[in-house]
């Protein structure tokens, strides 16, 4: 046999090869066995990541080209950026903790080299770990996006309107819900500061929510209008202690916010002129008109308002499908958000938000670009996808399986079956042949446990008589047919 | 400001934040700057791997798409595997160079903890890495492929015909053409011997580039043919060495050949008998021949034959587009291949083979599951790119770029536009409003760097009148026209 490397070493067509991998035994005592393969354990992937089987991959398919297409619409253009990014892209640019969550790459080749004992020693593993990775997996979709737009800045046509869907990686705890590899579709507008970009954005959620047959509510704030509470009670360094504990209205009820922003060092005065916003009620007039009051001396605080009343005037001549709510207690991502807040929650299952974001200033700062600003939305593809699982939502015609089997009763069956094969996929029926002649009841029990709808029988009558017998699954119904009439009835 | 762990831990809805980088000079302190980022200098991905802009996009999409459709009809199930496998599902598999080319995941947490000294001194990096890194990247997709069949047996129904598009990764010297991330797009069918598997993927070759608009050669050869014709020299040990110096033959030319056998260690008797098999010429039939009379005292021969000639004469019936060429100078893969090889090569382009693939024993043995065997082919995605590209073969059609841009001269001109946008939309077309009312000249030129075919363009006259006029940015002629109009225009 001959010797690994020069067997994998074909270069460029390495790309071809399909391994076999009792070849490789071989390899493997070469290697040294560090990471053993026990033949009598099943083998595993990494905690937190998840193999995608063919009925999940339809209706993930289902999901993300929904949404694709309506992008589209909006005249948003699709990116994608390399899964690997320079640790210096990437590093410092999701806090502290979410340096400790990037997965680093070990750099390839002698990665030991030029490390002493000095910096195995050193007591913190980020500077051992600069030392022996360059690379990291994307974190999250936003950074590598800017990352794209100051390197590409030359060939880029502001505003731009981008769309991006591909998965990133966190070493988080995996646990139901959580993974460690999942799925974001973030579309952002940048370079404009206009307002119809968050108008279009809420409608690009209204209509894929709409396509996908779910009501959501969607749910706006604004910045400003945070701010301006802040600034109106006199506690606008609390901004965040504020919002913080307005968002957990609804979990822990108003009388435990109130404790808590007086643990914050809110005065009782101030706390009592926060109860108008805490317990806002009514239509989002309503609620505007009362912010609008309360804020009137704060300037940041009338110029959110008055965006959120441009919105919701834009929206109410637009025909939206789904409701769309005012709502102070939404607060997420409020050091990134500048100006408005978005959040989706599904009105029919119980689960997060499955939808967010909102305006940014200065995206492209921290790479030496001032002056980009932009809106964006990312939609959560793994909850989106439980959400319609709960439903079952899916429409019947999502499926890409196989809608005709032939039966293989030998070789000149099926050479006879082959013929009829390719005219009823050239009519673009999904159609295959069980490949051995084995027993009839294997392969109608292949064609039950495939839940495919239609199968073919041709034997020497049917031959003689340049027909089929085709029987339907569902009702056992059989009857003889034609090669165009096969295709016909199972279009 | 609050501290970066705050903001950043907010768990499952980390999924949701549109980062600003701004506010993360903060951390970037705190984090130590270890990596940092110099605001002068344009940021930059990892050598060997990609952005791909709009303009790819659509190419790369019309490209997978393409072939997606083609494996539906052939009635293959799409699954997905995780960027990340465990290093003991793919250590070993890839021969000792192939270990060396793995991208390797440093671990979370406390990676040094457990490694001493000694650990460090080793001279082998490789029992180092092993310590510090349990996973590592995707490097092909026949591996995790692999894998997964023997995690999900239970839920498998054999024959399995599944095709996979994911990007993989290696450590390679990155060239021209030659990338650190690039994308597989394979196909298999396994769990049967059926040489109508073999027909099939030939006919699924056949068809998609014929759907891409490119000529190509389907080459053609089979292992057993190959150690057939070891066996009858009398030089079964060789064959190796007999295939990869006929796989020369177009580079070297015969007469080197020969001295490469010689040097082999062949004797002159055996290279004369090789003769007639190099220097093979005719029509695939009259090679059959020749061959199966040097080969008849060899079973393996007569079988590598019988299956070619099963396959030649499948394929005679059903109206291929394209030339299936018998060559037995393929042999590539031929440690991995046990029955038919393929190969495909562009006729108007030069450039290296196109798609490749053949049958292999025993894909899951390593994996602790023997006897499933199968038949493959690989997309070499990246080549198919530049050869479309080279051939300008990319349909009008593919595009989903801007249709119709409305241009915007204030508030109410772009609400009484952003009406008109619902309509078209609803109606299919790709549509956008210039989200800011700047300058009617930096809005055409926009129109223009995007290439956007039409422009509707109301003022007061316009609303008045309830129409639109509608700008040809070929022609530059203008008309009046209403909404439905519009549509139908652009249409």
């Amino acid at each position: 046999m001959v010797d690994g490397a020069k067997v994998c070493k074909f270069g460029n067509n390495l790309l071809f090869f399909h391994y076999i991998c009792a070849a490789f035994n071989h390899y493997y005592i070469i290697t040294g066995g560090f990471y053993r393969t026990n033949k009598n354990m099943k083998p595993s992937i990494p905690k937190g990541t998840r193999d995608f089987g063919p009925a999940e991959m339809a209706r993930r398919n289902y999901i993300l080209d929904t949404i694709r297409s309506v992008y589209a619409l909006y005249g948003f253009q699709q990116i994608e950026t390399p899964a690997m990014e320079n640790l210096s892209t990437l590093m410092g640019k999701y806090g502290e903790e979410g340096d400790k969550l990037l997965f680093k790459i070990l750099n390839s080749g002698d990665f030991m080299k030029g490390i002493n004992a000095e910096d195995i020693n050193e007591s913190s593993t980020g500077h051992l770990a600069a030392q022996l990775c360059e690379k990291g997996l994307r974190y999250d979709l936003t950074v590598p996006f800017a990352r794209y737009v100051v390197q590409h800045r030359e060939e880029l046509q502001l505003p731009f309107r981008r769309y991006q869907v591909q998965p990133v990686w966190r070493a988080d705890r995996p646990q139901k819900g959580r993974y460690r590899e999942f799925f974001q579709f973030d579309g952002d507008v940048i370079g404009s500061d206009s307002l119809l970009n968050e108008v279009e954005l809420m409608q690009i959620i209204d209509e894929v929510f709409s396509r996908f047959g779910v009501r959501v509510c969607i749910k706006i704030n604004n910045r400003k209008i945070l701010s301006g509470i802040s600034e109106v009670i006199g506690a606008a360094d609390k901004i965040v202690d504020i919002t913080v504990a307005i968002d957990k209205l609804d979990k822990i009820g108003l009388e435990n916010v109130n404790a808590e922003l007086s643990a914050d060092g809110l005065t009782a005065e101030q706390i009592a002129a926060l109860q108008p916003i805490i317990s806002l009620e009514g239509s989002n007039d309503e609620k505007l008109a009362t912010i609008s009051k309360v804020l009137s001396s704060s300037e940041s605080g009338c110029k959110g308002v008055e965006e959120i009343r441009f919105i919701m005037d834009q929206l109410k001549q637009l025909n939206m499908h789904n409701a769309v709510e005012l709502d102070l207690t939404l607060a997420r991502g409020l050091n990134y958000y500048t100006g408005a807040i978005f959040e989706v929650k599904a009105l029919d299952v119980q689960i997060g938000s499955i939808t967010g974001g909102g305006r940014y200033d200065n995206l492209t700062g921290i790479f030496g670009m001032p002056g980009i600003s932009g809106v964006g939305i990312s939609f959560g593809i793994d909850r989106i996808f439980d959400v319609l699982n709960q439903l079952e939502a899916y429409p019947q015609a999502i499926t890409t399986a196989t809608q005709l089997l032939f039966v293989n009763f030998g070789a000149s069956e099926a050479a006879y079956a082959m013929k009829a094969l390719a005219e009823v996929r050239k009519a673009g029926i999904r159609a295959e042949i069980y490949p051995d002649a084995v027993k009839m009841k294997k392969q109608m029990q292949y064609a039950n446990a495939r839940q495919i709808p239609f199968v073919a029988l041709a034997g020497e009558s049917e031959m003689a008589a340049g027909s089929f017998t085709l029987k339907d699954m569902k009702t056992g119904e059989q009857k003889s047919v034609t090669t165009s009439e096969l295709t016909n009835i199972c279009k």
